[in-house]
This record gives structure tokens, C-alpha cells and sequence, in this order.
């Protein structure tokens, strides 16, 4: 067993009154975390600023607030070296039918894993056949309806790392598991996320601290330009691409920046 | 507690080992099934057609299906009189990450709930606020990423029974919990449901029933020619729409029959 659970409200899944409301619609959020090799948390204040902002946006009631902020703070306490923690909230136990009760019980589950070491290797990366919906009342948060993704991970050729998506209007979204950076005729952009994709921590740091990096509307004939790349996730960090749909790209010195700095935070 | 468990598979929810990907992801399927005052399933074998059609699209095991099948066997030899039987099935149960190994172990469980009885009242039909996405990956399948329908009936009027669902194309698809049939222009029309919606087993008895109702794409104006409309779903049966968006709407007398030969098949 390479996890162990460190929180988990009894009621998830098929208890004794109803299944839970993840189980049965997805009804909930997640975030992973890094942790750094002392235990501490140093993107937290992004972690707990996105789940926030989902909670909202999906209208979870103000317990559902209060226990989040409750996990998030045993979590800062944890001090567990260079882990993997996945929490999820679940809106809570209803019988059946979408309508919710406002003073539903949230559920929250907290798993620590071990996390691989980050590395600075590069990546090969193909474009995805699946297309994203567009769904501005979901964009951004990292709920659990991640039906997309799990089919989009279906078609990864053998040699691909990580895969670039589009959405239905063709236009530039993420990877399936990580943002997308792209450096575009001597610019770094990344694509606005409103109508589909996750708000990742990690792209929230780059955005905060290098502000050469601009959030606008990709096209797929923008990818024809791309001269260098690199996607980030929270677990993997920076990682640049040296080959991107068959083409070779070279690493570009801003990228190695970036790296270094993350890796220093969690060293 | 107006539920109990007929089957339950070990697994559901954060087991031992690692949450299932129903709740993770969503990764799974349901159906809600009517049974007869006899304990029959009369549309059980729409029920299995849509069920196999979601298990192959999104791409589930031949474990899933041989499961699936006995599930629904067993189902049909209940005897449960006028009751609901829910069946979901999830993908199984994986660690972290949206890849899923072949030989994953299905969970399967189903719930039987008392149902109320069909009745022949006028439904109160708002236009929801919400625009669903648009995915063919997804449309038409029962699956388990259900928050647009959580999100839309959030968006309910306190007087609404129902409410209408238009994409983010402006097309309308379905009502939040049923399907639609709009009388426009002197025939019955329904959804196309390619991008988006679910193809109740109820629709699909109508649509082979009766020849005279048509699957075309229709538009936001043509709700303005809206003369009649019902609305259909496994557990409440047909029915029909005496106030829609505002508008008073007749009652059709083929609405009537489709009703009553609808209570027929489950009294």
C-alpha cells in the first residue's frame, strides 16, 4: 500500500443511508499538494485560494468552508517530507436527485503519498484527439467530474509524457494532467482558462512571480509558431518539452529558471 | 431510510487501498429503472442498450459488461413491485492519476427505492439559466459527471417542476432530470442529443412507438413556436406542460396517449 488516508469522514461512497454525492455526480473538489523535504507546504496559500474558488463557484454551503479551512490548517501542521496529499471534498450524503439541502454535511478525505523526486528532464508531448467541452460555469475549478480527462488519458501514444488539449473551438486549453506555457514569436503565453481547463497552482505561482508571462486566447494555428514549451503541475513542477507533436524544440532559458526555482521552494 | 442496498460490490468510496474512480472521477455509469406493480422491468431492454452504449463509449472492460449483465439478470428476477432500481457501476479502483490498467476490477451496486406512483398532472417549465457544454465524447451516455445538472438545479424557481436545458450554442437538449418532446409548427420534434444529453430509455420507447415524433436540432426560436411540450423520464413516466416559461400551453391528445399507454405498461 503506497498511500495511507489521514483524514476521512465516515459517509464516502455507499454508506448505510445513500451513497455520497462525489460518488454519485462528481459533487465535489480535489487538490493535490507538494510538500517540501522539511514538510512544509509552500504553494498553500495557492491550494487554499482554488478550492475556495470552487467551493463558490459550485455553491458548497459555509460548512463545507469551515471544514476545508480546518483540513488545510492539520495539513500546514502535518510536516510530512516530500509527499503527495490529495484532499477532497465532498458536497455530502443526499439520497437521490440533484437537489442539495443547504445544511448538508460535507465530507472531506486527506491521502498522503509518497511523491517522486522532481526532475529536470524533458518531456515528449503529442496533441490530443479529445476535444474539451466549453463550460464556463465549470472552467478553472478542480472539481471531480473528470470524465474528459480520463478519456483523453486513453489516447496517449506509448512514447508520450503528457498530451496538449484543445477544446471544441480548436483553441489551446492544457495537458491532461498539467498547464501548458508556450513561447510563441519571442513571447511566453498561456491560454486563458474560462471556458474549459484547470486553474493550476503551479501556473498560478509562474503568473504571480514572472510577469513576462501573458494569459491569452491560443489558437491551433498558434501552435505552427511554438519555439520552446513546458507544462507544469504541482507534483512534477516545471518540465520542458524537447518534442512536441513529431517536432524537436530546444529548452529555453527561461524554462531552467523557472525549475530551479521551484525545486528550491520543496528542497 | 427509504433505501436499501441489493448489491453492494467491496469498494466503493476510500476502501483500504485507494478511493474507487467513481468518486475520484466520475468514471462510471448509472441507470434508474422503473419496475411494474407485477415487479416487472417492462424497459429493461433500453435500459441494457444504453447501458452497454455508455460502457463501450467510454471505454470500460469486457469484465464491466459480463458484470453489468448479471447485475441486470438479477434485476429482472427481483420482483420488486413499482419500485426505482438504481444501478451504477464504477470503473474500479486505482490509486492517483487518470490512467486505468485493462484488468481493473468493476464495482457494481444497486439500490431499490419505493417509487410514486405515475400520475397525469401538468408540469411548471422554466428555461434554465445554465448552458450545457458541448462533448460528443460524452453526449448521450448516463454517466457519473453530473455537476451541470447539479449547477441547473440550483437555477430552479420555486414554482418550476422542470426545467429546460438549451447548450452553449443556444440548441435546446432536455429538461435537468427528463427529456423533451416540443410540439412546434403542428409535429413532434425532440432533441438531437449528439453534443450533448442523455438519451432517456423513455425517449427511445417513444421514438419507436410512435413514427410521428421526430430527433431534429431546434433552436432557441423555435421555442417561440412552442404549442404543446412533455417531458419523459423512467420514473415519472410522460408528462405534459401546461406552463412554459411564462406561457400557458394546451394540453396535446397525443401526450395523452403516450401517458396512458405508459401507465398501462407499468400498472
Amino acid at each position: 500500500m503506497n498511500q495511507r488516508y489521514i483524514w476521512n469522514d465516515p459517509g464516502w461512497g455507499l454508506n448505510d443511508n445513500a451513497p455520497d454525492r462525489a460518488t454519485q455526480f462528481g459533487d465535489g473538489l480535489f487538490e493535490t499538494i507538494r510538500t517540501a523535504a522539511d514538510g512544509d507546504i509552500p504553494l498553500l496559500e495557492f491550494h487554499q485560494q482554488r478550492l475556495f474558488a470552487g467551493l463558490q463557484k459550485l455553491r458548497f454551503n459555509e460548512s463545507a468552508q469551515q471544514k476545508a479551512l480546518v483540513a488545510l490548517a492539520a495539513l500546514s501542521e502535518l510536516s510530512e517530507p516530500s509527499s503527495c496529499l490529495k484532499i477532497m471534498v465532498s458536497r455530502g450524503i443526499t439520497d437521490r436527485g440533484y437537489a442539495a439541502a443547504e445544511d448538508l454535511e460535507p465530507l472531506i478525505s486527506v491521502q498522503v503519498f509518497s511523491a517522486s523526486p522532481l526532475v529536470v528532464s524533458a518531456l515528449n508531448v503529442g496533441i490530443n484527439t479529445l476535444r474539451l467541452a466549453r463550460q464556463p460555469a465549470l472552467a478553472g475549478v478542480k472539481h471531480l467530474n473528470r470524465l474528459e480527462q480520463v478519456l483523453a488519458r486513453q489516447q496517449f501514444a506509448p512514447h508520450w509524457d503528457e498530451s496538449l488539449l484543445l477544446d471544441t473551438d480548436e483553441r489551446v486549453v492544457e495537458g491532461v494532467m498539467s498547464n501548458a506555457f508556450l513561447y510563441i514569436r519571442g513571447r511566453w503565453v498561456t491560454p486563458e482558462l474560462d471556458c474549459a481547463g484547470v486553474r493550476g497552482v503551479t501556473r498560478a505561482w509562474l503568473l504571480r512571480n514572472y510577469p513576462n508571462i501573458s494569459i491569452e486566447v491560443i489558437t491551433q494555428s498558434d501552435l505552427l509558431s511554438v519555439e520552446a514549451m513546458a507544462f507544469t503541475n504541482t507534483l512534477a513542477g516545471v518540465r520542458w518539452v524537447s518534442d512536441f507533436d513529431g517536432r524537436t524544440l530546444q529548452q529555453h532559458s527561461d524554462c531552467t529558471v523557472w525549475q530551479q526555482d521551484y525545486m528550491r521552494m520543496f528542497a
